[in-house]
């Protein structure tokens, strides 16, 4: 795992939802490509997707359920997941996760 | 104000601070330049600073009293602060800042 991202645009404004539960910062890449670096403090969310995504974890803890499924998933810093695109998926975290999401 | 840096490295690690009050992500530029964006919840904190700084704020409000001063002074999204280095200030956010930070 790379520790940064190299010859991206940041926009500057955060991504502020949930209240401030989840943080997060948009960069691109010289292709186009799209993902967001954040963070999302101990909380029960849902978040729906428009594109599929993969949630990088750098650190923290959670599980998951993605939408139609009835298992939760632990996973943890080191660990990613997968989300289908137009789909939604609940998130409990129990510790503070550094993630960057990338957009397929 | 431009909307968004190009051309930079993004550390892809969340800085968090004061118990999750303020996070934000730190970014290099071509020429060694570094700043980070972030955004502080409302808390009354006080910052310790290394290098000069200058706090460009693209939403929020806050007010401020460098080290040695008895006066606060009242700021809020479009406006910007220097503080120096090697010093401190202390910030009560009113409304969820975020912000740039240029390193001097």
């Amino acid at each position: 795992m790379t520790t940064q991202f190299d010859n991206v645009s940041v926009v500057k404004k955060a991504n502020i939802y949930f209240d401030g539960k989840c943080v997060s910062h948009n960069i691109q890449f010289a292709d186009g490509t799209k993902k967001s670096i954040g963070v999302i403090f101990p909380s029960s969310l849902t978040f729906n997707t428009g594109a599929p995504e993969i949630m990088e974890l750098n650190a923290g803890k959670c599980r998951i359920r993605l939408k139609g499924e009835t298992e939760w998933k632990n996973y943890e810093g080191g660990q990613s997941f997968n989300v289908p695109g137009n789909s939604s998926f609940d998130i409990e975290t129990l510790e503070t996760l550094d993630y960057v999401c990338h957009f397929g």
